[in-house]
């Protein structure tokens, strides 16, 4: 039997993500996203979107760049403190003691200390309602080497990404490998 | 240090879910995407990729609505069948033994058997490229019984949703609880 929990914005999982952006200063600054997901393979993009009272939001909207940043979990601290202040208020990276560096790509800074990041053009601005849908190209994808397994490809176990339950507001980390995607379905 | 990875679709974490869809005929669709995430609070959306050529984008556009429904891991092996085979093809709920049910709020079909269904009103259609990005209105989300907490939200741990690795192929499970959101960043 189903239970009814409305109209809502419960999904599982989603990501936590922290955005980079530039002022128009020049500053970095960083915010939390659960709101997002990959959206196309060809170009491949991804979907992030913001409330247009943030700061960051203003920031994309100047400089049509931004960077998707995956903390692992052992910066999931950071990452929930970016979601809560406004970078108007605060030099959010300083005061949490990590650092930026500049995309050579695109218009925006990446976290330097998180094993993951996309750098992204933005190509598609929509209009939902409290949130704007900023759609970015993805021009590279970065991780650290100690993130790689020995073919070259993520090890999830080692990325150790953190996921959202937005109804709890809770963060979870990642379990075990349970299958083979492509795979596991074929009889 | 980094190493670049190129220009592609890799994101952690991405969902796997199954987006729920009548024909012209009013024969229910079953398809998974891990291309989606939630897009905006008001109105509560969702947004999910499909590509053109899919059995289920002709519904979408057709019938204007449809359901994401999220696996528990039990269910890993169905929704990776779901995501192989082509609705044209095969009746792939009566195939997998899974059922569905009408929503009585939309005009899509939700899988009986997985524990968490967002029924959607499609809002609006963004052509990107090889996706079409389509944004749902969460009309009301339903959950069994049996995944909720005694608080009545959603228990992560009861849920048991499915992980996509879109660049090792891997489908994880979650694992712990690693802190509460908008709490444990605050010094």
């Amino acid at each position: 039997m189903k239970r009814s929990l409305g109209a809502t914005t419960i999904a599982h999982p989603v990501p936590v993500w922290v955005i980079g952006t530039y002022d128009i200063q020049g500053k970095p600054n960083v915010s939390t996203v659960a709101w997002g997901g990959i959206c196309c393979s060809r170009p491949p993009c991804v979907a992030i979107s913001l409330r247009k009272a943030t700061y960051s939001h203003g920031n994309i909207v100047e400089r049509k760049a931004f960077t998707v940043n995956v903390p692992s979990e052992k910066y999931v601290k950071e990452a929930d403190y970016f979601g809560t202040v406004s970078g108007r208020d605060a030099d959010k990276l300083s005061k949490s003691g990590l650092t930026s560096a500049k995309s050579e790509l695109v218009d925006a800074p990446y976290v330097k200390e998180f094993p993951l990041v996309l750098e992204c053009k933005l190509l598609h601005t929509i209009e939902i309602g409290l949130h704007t849908e900023f759609i970015g190209e993805i021009m590279d994808v970065k991780a650290d080497e100690g993130v790689l397994g020995k073919d070259g490809l993520i090890d999830v176990e080692k990325l150790r990404p953190v996921i959202f339950a937005p109804d709890s507001a809770g963060y979870y980390g990642v379990g075990k490998n349970i299958g083979k995607a492509f795979s596991i379905g074929k009889r």
